[in-house]
């Protein structure tokens, strides 16, 4: 009888992840680009005739790692490209930890992290931040981590951390550290062009968020060229398909769109968060496209609520300090004034 | 100083995956189809209005593990989908083994489950196959692993392997046993209704062969669903992405020209071996796209001369039991005839 005692240990209390239905409402939970599809993507994919589908992809996407490498003034040996910047992490976990193996991640922070950490068998290291949603530099390095994971900007708070703390982190151990910039679009600061200085640095990106391109399962890391080599030896060979690569392709050498995009970001936050807080929301600072703000009503009825009015955002009210915190994606002037209409209804 | 000595114990002696560069050539070293792009899923791509790519796919590929659950006469919670079957066995080695945990493997058989083994922290046992390339079963029984992988067909030897044998081993284990029939459509027995009776059973196929789209990559398993529902948890979410999942739905729907690639490998197969046995190669037996065949001439002469006549060959030569054997996939009249062509330039 097949049972979860024949599951890896670290793995046997694992669930299925989120995955609401929402048959047409407005997702305000995922942190998409608001501004929808991205257009240079859509034109890309539609004329085909370069592409033969019934060809494996480049191996290590080699047109994609040579474009970055030009966008950013690195050399292509800086890039390992996966199937979402889920695949990266999945593969730094596989690279760098092994079985029992503590990471270090801030708490509040991405759950995914801990996910992967128990996925590959280890034991993720939850280092709380300060009340300003900063980073216990100390408590992280005295933490003991084979690896290190922190986003910047960070999700769910929505704030970016310091520099100097994160520069203190990286020149503090010899072990990777691995900063998520899944949400650096929108922030003006990015590590990337540490990687130079730093051989245990390691920034992923996705084209999930400001890209607008979630449905196409794009990520990739920069890093230097020992570890990118590394991590190639460990990625599944060909895991980016044809088409997310020639896409991703296009997609970078529109920065306007990613300039409106993030532009529209910064220009509508305030007219979210104003409108919020009019309502007695506390938000919270946010260098991202999206605000996590502690409900004036009890977070499932609010959730629930603007889900019967057709808006799905995310509900995060029962972590430990996030009581009664939700994350809004911010949107457009639109999008904000029906959010901002709907949560009206449900706390007068 | 950032070293392979950061790397899990168990993969440091990994090398990149096979990669060629291929600038033309015929390529008969990866078995896809030599059919061409499958057609319903080109026409699929060619209208992507009902397509946002800028939202996440389904989770889990409800789109597809519904037809598929369809086209089987199965339900969906018999399915796990992944990008390309490559994945689908990344899943089940996460799922199924830890540390140190043995997993059996037929030899000579696909190197890439040895990778997946030792990616995950395990050890591979190879059971060496008999003279005729059919399995020992009571070697593989008494190898205690935690878990058995087995392709029939095989590859790279071409053959199926017995039906009783492979009933004798899911039967006599509690271990889960997975039969990769990446080359499935080619053979007209498959164990996929099997997995009905077996709850330790798990099947596994692609897209990527005959179906003619490897540049998608799209894989997937067949099992009980409490296998599907552990392997759900463990799997990426969203790890199929959106066009690819939509190409594949279309696919399955065209079974005109899977039957169709499958004719023509069967009226090919014994022009290619004869011509080959003229010229005084050794084929197996095959009952998929490829044939193996022990070369009259050194291994590499031979592959490194067809590689200068513009045709890709996969080279075996220097693998125990496989000594100068070399694999060519099956081509259409014009390619087999210029395949034995150069071969015979070559042996002459």
């Amino acid at each position: 009888m097949m049972d979860r005692s024949f599951m890896r240990e670290s793995t046997r209390h694992f669930k299925p992840y989120y995955s609401p239905t929402s048959d047409g409402s407005l997702r305000l939970d995922t942190n998409t680009n608001v501004l929808g599809p991205n257009p240079a993507a859509m034109d890309a994919l539609s004329d085909l005739s370069d592409i033969d589908i019934n060809q494996y992809p480049n191996t290590y996407s080699a047109d994609l790692r040579s474009v970055l490498a030009e966008f950013y003034g690195l050399g292509a040996e800086n890039f390992v490209t996966g199937s979402g910047s889920d695949e990266i992490l999945d593969v730094l976990f596989k690279t760098f930890t092994d079985k029992g193996d503590r990471t270090v991640v801030p708490y509040p922070s991405y759950s995914i992290y801990d996910y992967f950490s128990e996925l590959n068998g280890g034991v993720p290291v939850p280092v709380d931040l300060d009340a300003d949603f900063q980073l216990d530099v100390g408590s992280i390095l005295a933490a003991d981590g084979k690896m290190i994971v922190i986003p910047s900007p960070n999700n769910p708070t929505g704030n970016s951390f310091r520099r100097s703390d994160l520069l203190e982190i990286v020149e503090g151990t010899d072990v990777p550290v691995v900063i998520d910039e899944a949400y650096g679009e929108f922030h003006h600061e990015s590590f990337i062009p540490s990687v130079r200085k730093y051989d245990n640095l390691i920034v992923t990106r996705t084209f999930s968020k400001a890209y607008a391109m979630a449905g196409l399962r794009i990520g990739y890391c920069v890093c230097s060229p020992e570890i990118a080599d590394m991590m190639t030896c460990i990625r599944i060979p060909y895991s980016l398909n044809m088409l997310s690569e020639k896409a991703a392709v296009a997609a970078l050498g529109d920065q306007d769109f990613i300039r409106r995009s993030a532009d529209m970001v910064e220009r509508n936050r305030p007219m979210l968060v104003e409108g919020l807080e009019a309502l007695g929301f506390e938000c919270y600072p946010s260098d991202a496209n999206f605000v996590l703000a502690r409900s004036p009503i009890d977070h499932r009825e609010l959730v629930k609520g603007l889900k019967e009015r057709g808006i799905l955002i995310r509900d995060f009210g029962h972590r430990r300090l996030l009581e009664n915190c939700v994350r809004f994606t911010i949107g457009t002037d639109e999008m904000n004034i029906r959010v901002i209409e709907a949560c009206e209804e449900l706390t007068r």
